[in-house]
């Protein structure tokens, strides 16, 4: 019971925290936590049904629907059902939507962000940011492989993408320009 | 901002459970999660003032006070000023608040706890539940060293609460008698 009430209040101080940083965050754009969550798992999942969207999202399914709608009024996403499953809506970012995440995105450093930094000593000392592993099995075996499995999948395809930002911005840069070449050629070779 | 993200996913997955195991297991007992833990907090700092409970509940100081105020009117809490201080108004937990907490700890086990559970594998495997020490620093950068020290107070008073009960409990049983006042004798010699 006593590791119950430490787990409790650890959790509750980071949520706490994680929410205060995301509320500041996208405040400017008019959305709020739950909708901004939603389009993004939407986006990283490349389409996503409804109880895709909740269980990932850890939201109940109404939850999921009723924002959904309100982010398909404002043109960010578009529902539909598939031919070989006609009972799941499916929600996938419209144009507009992913325009509107990479221009949060872009944003993000305008905004305090307590858990980042809150982390930098962590990397300082090891050389990269807590991967939480310990933390990452209990919700395994609270939540099951299929969770992980959409969040490994959703981070998957964000490093893919903002890989090859980071990529693009690199070779941009004169300094990095020949270095690149040459990691390219190991790779090639 | 990949990090936070996936910050933002572990630690609302993780608070949701542990949100979930809470409210049911207090549901019988006519409290919601904020006065339970306002409730605690008081007892296991041993009083507290508002601000304190507000810190270490990470609420917001009104959210502290009204609901304490609730508290108050139910008789589990009692407010005063202390001498040294007139400006802050200062909790404690009455005896019918102790009985209540005795009580809810008493049926701890009569609802599910899926945190618990799903941290029982690691315990297996390491012999001891998980510590999360990155987790603990992380929040030490956010909270600060404060938070920390009333963090670790209110548990070393559970523990020496529950210790001693725990203690109790072992010397009533026949089996463990003979060890314990071996063990007794070790500490006395």
């Amino acid at each position: 019971m006593l590791y119950s009430q430490r787990m409790a209040q650890l959790s509750k101080a980071l949520w706490k925290a994680v929410e205060k940083d995301w509320q500041q965050w996208i405040k400017p754009f008019g959305l709020n936590i739950n909708e901004h969550h939603i389009l993004w798992i939407a986006a990283h999942l490349k389409g996503a049904t409804i109880s895709e969207v909740a269980k990932f999202g850890v939201m109940h399914v109404s939850t999921a629907f009723n924002f959904s709608k309100k982010l398909e009024e404002r043109g960010y996403l578009s529902f539909s059902k598939r031919e070989d499953d006609k009972r799941s809506t499916y929600v996938e970012v419209t144009e507009q939507g992913h325009g509107l995440l990479l221009e949060i995105n872009n944003h993000y450093f305008d905004t305090e962000h307590s858990v980042l930094e809150g982390s930098l000593p962590v990397r300082q000392l090891y050389g990269r940011f807590p991967e939480f592993i310990e933390l990452m099995a209990v919700i395994r075996n609270i939540y099951g492989e299929d969770f992980m499995n959409i969040f490994e999948e959703g981070f998957r395809n964000m490093e893919q993408l903002y890989g090859k930002e980071a990529q693009a911005e690199r070779a941009a840069d004169a300094g990095e320009a020949e270095v690149q070449s040459i990691e390219e050629k190991d790779e090639v070779s």
